[in-house]
């Protein structure tokens, strides 16, 4: 994959915005075949750093919630087309880190079961990040939010993902995946932010490895294509090795989709206290970095069955 | 994995029961650490064969579904503990179907979609199965409906999977994998069924590739281990090839998990409808056979993504 990149955006407060809006102004316009590498914050603008503790996460504020760096319009780019959007490399900083907050603020899949606040910050090394017990969870680096400005005019918040994408935290949209965009707005005007050094297919604690990162990006833009929301192209990984390798697994069978998804869930939770000595707080922080939701059967009814997959390999011989 | 097979049941009716009843005398009582070798009926109880077109499916009467073979006792089981079932061996017998019912009678994830049944008979050889077009689905054999008795008597249907198992379709019960089921009643009262040829993660219009097989198991009780519902170990395969590979997937994107799920369907066939040039019977087969679902994220509220993946490998080049 050979590229120059066309376009630096740093992360200094001009670069950056904080809701969906198609009335902002675009930071450059590029031309399709172009390439543009981002500086992104972390998705809580910095108030939780390499120093910090559960307080630190406790009362951040979700004012600053999520810095995008963009947006960027792509020259030819109407509604009804697709925005190509190939990424070709990220670089993290060096951290990132995973953790839920107290119940009360009602985030994440399991809220009323943790109480008070959880974090761990986690050195990022080129290929790995460390966790409690010898853990290691091997860095697969992806935009949590990557999007396109709605047509609807005005500012929609960046939490919840869209039509247009946004904050999708589709782990497989890793380097060398392409992901595909509807276009709203005249030069779709793209924006991401909130990287992720790695997580598990859910992010069920609300956070995976949060981490500033740069995004390396070339764009494209497709006239013969038309979708309704995003689509994508990606080798994976499917697994932590990129093999087939041995998982553990629990099940969540319940006659609602959401409530089988948090009994499978808490079922990995006990399976973490219980086989792998984690503190429950500990074992809902490496869910959302590296157990993986599948949906086993959506059809028989009325009840249906999620499961939970956790890699043996992360863990110490 | 060497193996005797210490009993051998046959699919003759003296085998088969239709309910899950704690009730029922088993048909036999083994040892921990004795094999059975089951042979199962196909889901439909026959009803659909080799030569059935999508009126036989349509026609379908539902009072057999489905036919389990058992149930097993297993010495020394008794409520609280928990049956490991290691999955030795499966054999199909060179045929399979996948198919949808008439929209009206509500099966499926997609009943508004298609107001006529459709079905396709696959070809089964020793690793893959055939669909139209030269795409060749790979072989992950597994049986649907692995269970125990529930504690509570009475009968209970076989269509919903419950907290002692069932109906789970988890296509990752493959070869080698070690079920973990919660017993509830005295000597658990094991059966089988439903075996699938293969399956996507969801099974989306409810039938996997339906198949008679013989499925080869061996049982252990565990009384230093408590579940709520059931748990696997498994290697996989999480993908066709076993490695990571080329995949196309689509979002589904609502503030239902079930919505999002529909949606992330629609969008695929409608991706191999335009871009497979599959019809969409076709195309809605070929995800509940060859299509995975993973919940990517289920806490960015209000808006959940149900990402689904679509392995490349199964097209001819």
């Amino acid at each position: 994959m050979t590229y120059e990149v066309d376009y630096e955006l740093t992360d200094d407060d001009e670069n950056v915005h904080h809701v969906w809006d198609n009335s902002l102004d675009p930071l450059v316009t590029v031309e399709p075949g172009e390439v543009v590498r981002f500086e992104c914050r972390d998705a809580l603008d910095g108030q939780v750093g390499p120093d910090s503790d559960a307080e630190d996460l406790a009362t951040a504020s979700f004012d600053p919630v999520h810095p995008l760096t963009g947006p960027v319009a792509v020259e030819g780019a109407e509604p009804g087309d697709v925005l190509a959007v190939e990424l070709l490399d990220f670089e993290h900083k060096g951290w990132g880190f995973t953790g839920y907050m107290p119940g009360e603020m009602g985030l994440g899949l399991l809220p009323e079961e943790f109480e008070e606040a959880g974090l761990h910050v986690w050195e990022l090394e080129e290929d790995v990040a460390h966790f409690v017990n010898g853990i290691e969870v091997p860095l697969d680096m992806f935009p949590g939010i990557i999007g396109v400005a709605p047509g609807e005019d005005g500012e929609h918040d960046t939490l919840p993902p869209r039509d247009t994408g946004g904050n999708m935290d589709v782990k497989h949209m890793t380097k060398g995946s392409t992901v595909y965009l509807p276009v709203e707005t005249e030069g779709a005007l793209f924006s991401t932010a909130d990287c992720h050094a790695a997580q598990g297919d859910g992010e069920v604690c609300v956070t995976g490895i949060e981490a500033p990162m740069f995004v390396t990006a070339r764009f494209d833009v497709l006239t013969d294509k038309s979708i309704e929301q995003p689509q994508l192209k990606t080798t994976g990984p499917f697994t932590p090795t990129g093999s087939d390798e041995p998982m553990y697994a629990t099940t969540g069978i319940a006659d609602d989709l959401m409530e089988a998804t948090k009994k499978a869930v808490r079922h990995m939770i006990d399976h973490l206290e219980t086989e792998r000595d984690l503190t429950r707080g500990e074992a809902y922080i490496l869910c959302s970095a590296a157990v993986d939701l599948k949906i086993s059967e959506v059809v028989d009814a009325p009840n249906w069955t999620v499961t939970a997959y956790l890699p043996d390999s992360i863990f110490p011989e």
